[in-house]
């Protein structure tokens, strides 16, 4: 992408309406704008990095039978009343809203219901199930605050699969199958090392739900963490009981802030009972079907790896979320031509590069590509040329070095 | 894809309260979901065909120098109130919800407000323009009525680009650009030659805007067609002083029945002089930017390609926008081997194929494979292996013909 095309700009100051540090970096580096507080624009950078982590999240979903959907987001009354979710009592972040003709809508904050009624469609017997049925798309939730910029949005971008099986031992199978995929979504996103499976506060059919809480110094959740073991305990179910029943030592535990980037849920029949979710089993028998959830915040990943990716000049993508994978620098007019065959060279290669072609000061683009935070960024100037190549420094390193533009290339590997 | 994770299954009949023909396939099909009147899920099959013709869109965007955002959906009084357009008397298609604080808030129908608010952030000189930011995702519309299916939903998923430039000229340029890249996604998306330009009712600062009719009987529009020519006249500006401005003549013109699927705008002023949208010009003078709109409807195109491209025995789509390029029927319990081995090669040669492996009739299965409509059939069977290969039939012809394995792969291009 050529900067010229990216109609955004950097700032030097924070937004003074922001306290959020995630916001405040992606508003300053020009990944999101802010429509109210809670209320996120992507732009075009924002929109890279989302895409990348939804990417991520696809091919693992993928990998484990999940099948992409798009599920609506107005949610009718019906539906939600027979679950008795749809009173604001029972859910108090509901955004309602209503037809012309008078009738209640809801804007959706997840979709166990919904697709709940859906499945009735397609599941009669025993051989239509399992079934994966996934959404990555946006969600609304009326939080009372939203002082955490994208980590708590009332409009955010997350995904949700919803696991439809015969019985308890099928969707646990499954179950252990999702847990693995959270793992390797979230090393591959780079936030693995401090991304810890946190037992917490189960439902109706299980003792513990799963949680993946992230560290962080912004988090909202405390948990106490097991670093050996690489598991933790959410305060809220850290008792003695707890601790002796999950086999861990209360004196190795540390307690953490963290944001609760993941989650996964045992339903069983909470759902698929009132929205009667019904199949035929091998013997003929009416049961009904056995659910799980598994939640993952897209947006809410953005802000984490913003808030814990950073130093004091910008925004430090690990490579594989980074809006782009090399920041090319022109310095002076004189080398546009050997600055622009670098560029086609590189696009032909299939590697993600942005170009920063304006007519601006060698500080303002040196800057600028630290604080957006590319892992690679190459400088072209004549005096590069003159050494023998481009100047290439990594994002997370301090030195930079002189390579012939082979060489460079053949570092990408 | 495996059919047996795809969690959908097809309908022989019509649902009862469906009268749209697009949606009474696409929901036959398994393409997509209805959760209200005019508000649909997109199913597997449906996300795929949205995405491929989000892909085309996306590309002709970006060739023109957009730069893809995601705007949010919940919007702010305040921008809203600049231009006249908040009020329900003035947008009467408006969803409107608020904050727990009681804050009025709507659900986006369009984004010129909050684009002309944004760009504030990004715009100070001329050096800055022209800017070109565009979103692909869903909007929302209070339809009164919602009766023609995907066709005109209360929640749609669309492309729309907004241009901000220095002035009518610069504005002119772009607008010709954008004008044959629509042309060049309706040719790709394979309803070009049913797709007419069509001049329809300005503004303030051009006489006509363009549509995009697409003809179908199912339309709600009428135009006047000049098939030799390959421009329209909206029945809204059908006059003998128009004719004459646009050199038509009135006896070559047809009558039709057609589907706004885009259309283009020179806004001019409207937005940004409200919205205080300002920018120094080389004079160190402020002006104001001057805007355009670039609408497409994506589900509304997902609906007219269903509505046209059928037959009696289902849909039949055109291989740029078909979830799947190959439908591998597998007819026997023999023939496995075989026919995983033929999925796992076009797999591996990145042509997109499902594969029916579910335990049923044959006949079921080439049904199946009729209504979902994927251009190239292939069964595997042990006849078909006896008589050396594959039998394959394209979905548009009746012929089918027995090919080696070798010969079929070559014959995909």
């Amino acid at each position: 992408m050529r900067f010229t095309n990216l109609f955004t700009k950097t700032k030097r100051e924070a937004p003074a309406d922001e306290v959020a540090k995630n916001a405040q970096l992606l508003m300053r580096a020009g990944f999101i704008h802010k429509e109210m507080a809670g209320v996120y624009s992507l732009l075009p950078l924002g929109v890279r990095v989302v895409n990348k982590i939804a990417n991520i999240i696809r091919e693992e979903m993928n990998a484990i039978g999940g099948a992409e959907m798009q599920s609506a987001a107005l949610q009718r009354k019906e539906i939600w009343g027979k679950s008795g979710r749809w009173d604001d009592e029972a859910v108090d972040i509901w955004f309602k809203t209503e037809l012309q003709n008078g009738t209640e809508l809801g804007l959706a904050f997840t979709h166990e219901e919904p697709l709940a009624a859906m499945m009735r469609n397609f599941v009669e017997s025993y051989k239509d199930l399992p079934a994966y049925p996934y959404d990555i798309r946006t969600v609304f939730r009326n939080e009372p605050r939203a002082k955490s910029g994208v980590m708590r949005g009332r409009e955010f971008f997350w995904k949700a699969l919803y696991s439809f099986s015969v019985d308890e031992a099928q969707h646990n199978a499954f179950y252990e199958k999702a847990k693995q995929a959270y793992i390797n979504i979230f090393n591959r996103a780079g936030i693995g090392e401090q991304t810890y499976l946190t037992f917490a506060s189960g439902g109706s059919f299980s003792q513990y739900s799963h949680e993946f809480q992230t560290l962080s110094d912004a988090g909202e959740d405390i948990i106490y963490v097991d670093e050996e073991k690489k598991m933790a305990v959410n305060k809220e179910v850290y008792t003695d009981e707890v601790l002796a029943d999950l086999g861990l030592d209360k004196n190795k535990l540390v307690e953490k802030k963290a944001v609760e980037t993941g989650n996964i849920f045992s339903l069983g029949y909470k759902f698929s009972e009132p929205l009667e979710l019904m199949y035929k089993n091998e013997a003929g028998e009416l049961k009904p079907v056995f659910m799980g959830s598994y939640g993952i915040g897209i947006t809410r990943l953005l802000g984490v790896i913003a808030e814990e990716r950073n130093d004091d000049r910008g925004l430090v993508w690990p490579a594989a979320v980074a809006p782009f994978q090399v920041h090319i620098v022109v310095i002076g007019d004189d080398i546009a031509d050997q600055a622009n065959a670098l560029y086609d060279q590189l696009q032909q290669k299939g590697i993600e590069v942005i170009i920063d072609d304006r007519n601006a000061r060698p500080g303002e683009k040196l800057a600028d590509a630290d604080l957006i935070g590319v892992p690679v960024r190459v400088v072209v100037s004549s005096r590069s040329l003159e050494q023998g190549g481009v100047e290439v420094k990594r994002r997370a390193e301090s030195e930079a070095s002189i390579m012939s533009v082979d060489e460079f290339i053949a570092s990408l590997g």
